[in-house]
């Protein structure tokens, strides 16, 4: 039986459980805050992060949200995440690429410092400048989501992908966090609503932060 | 015709001259450095950064190192460097994104930007904090590099990998913004003069930075 080391508001166990849920592989959940990493979970993982998905029986621990999707990918054939040429398949890569870091560097790594981080471990307020900025980043990335479902069906070309679920992953995130002013991105809005509503992301919608409740139309599959 | 853009730099587009430079695939070079990426570059990569891996010809425009190397590995059957069982495969993805991730986060991004853009941009000194903790990183990194070549013969297991390759970039731009102290660190040190004196590192070991000389030794494949 797998395992999954996740915390709630990971982006990156939030890609892994959308991959998992798509797929239909059963596993348990187990939550582990950054906080709380101690040193026998850096014998698990010398990263000392989740997500891990871990099986105790086969001891087969496999780390890296990528990584466990590729696993993922190559070892169960339901529901390809993955597809296409090889060309197709790097556009679907270069867009993880694209929300796992550059999305989470600009918006979603920001926000869990200002607005988890800081009022759970820290006792301070989120900095007004920092938020700004990733409200204002957060436009751009989603100027650009609009542009993708504009030109094509969905993110990375003509079929559901792993690009979809890694942007709906940060930006699941983003809405727990305090929201997202969709105006003036009604594209984007409306493939996140189609995303939103799958089976897969059903149990996002019911994991909560203990000490940072979601806002009401969080998990409302048609806000 | 394959065209690199990348800066000497770069251990992103380093990973990628040496999966290039391994599978004996022929490219050109073109030089882009961080603070030269103009519109025309971000209409190529959204993302706005090297590498990217670009056919003209042939209008394709691979993105993110990743992406590329996957790309690469699926197109060009000489020296797989993505190897073995699924679970294999996850270890070397695995020990990528934690050379390209972690490693980089504490020890190159830091040192890029206190030693090659305050030096040729900014015009500042080098902040000595700041370069005291990524020396201190630098030798919990090395000790896991230590840990991986006593106990595997390369870092992802029996057979030289994409991991080795991602460490090395990694590795040759710390190297090159200063050297690195070796001592206690014998394991890692005799593993990476092995990677240094492979025909695919020297064209690594031949870019130089304008404004930035690299030390003496840097290119000395005994060092």
């Amino acid at each position: 039986m797998w395992h999954l080391y996740h915390f709630p508001l990971c982006p990156f166990s939030r890609k892994v459980q959308l991959s998992l849920g798509e797929k239909k592989i059963g596993y348990e959940l187990v939550t582990l805050y950054p906080w709380d990493a101690d040193e026998s979970f850096h014998r698990l993982n010398p990263a000392g992060r989740v997500p891990v998905l871990y099986d105790a029986a086969k001891k087969v621990a496999l780390i890296d949200s990528q990584a466990i999707c590729e696993y993922l990918e190559e070892t169960v054939s339901d529901r390809p995440l993955l597809i296409g040429s090889a060309r197709a398949r790097a556009e679907i890569r270069r867009l993880v690429a694209l929300f796992d870091e550059n999305f989470y560097g600009d918006i979603t790594g920001p926000l869990l410092h200002e607005k988890m981080r800081k009022r759970l471990v820290l006792r301070q307020s989120p900095d007004s400048r920092v938020l700004r900025e990733t409200m204002r980043l957060l436009h751009e990335h989603l100027d650009y989501i609009d542009w993708l479902v504009d030109n094509r069906r969905w993110l990375a070309g003509a079929q559901l992908s792993l690009a979809d679920f890694a942007a709906a992953s940060q930006i699941s995130v983003v809405d727990y966090l305090g929201g997202i002013d969709w105006s003036d991105h009604e594209s984007a809005h409306g493939w996140y609503r189609v995303i939103k509503s799958r089976p897969s992301f059903a149990p996002l919608l019911r994991q909560k932060m203990d000490g940072l409740p979601a806002p009401k139309h969080y998990a409302d599959v048609n806000a």
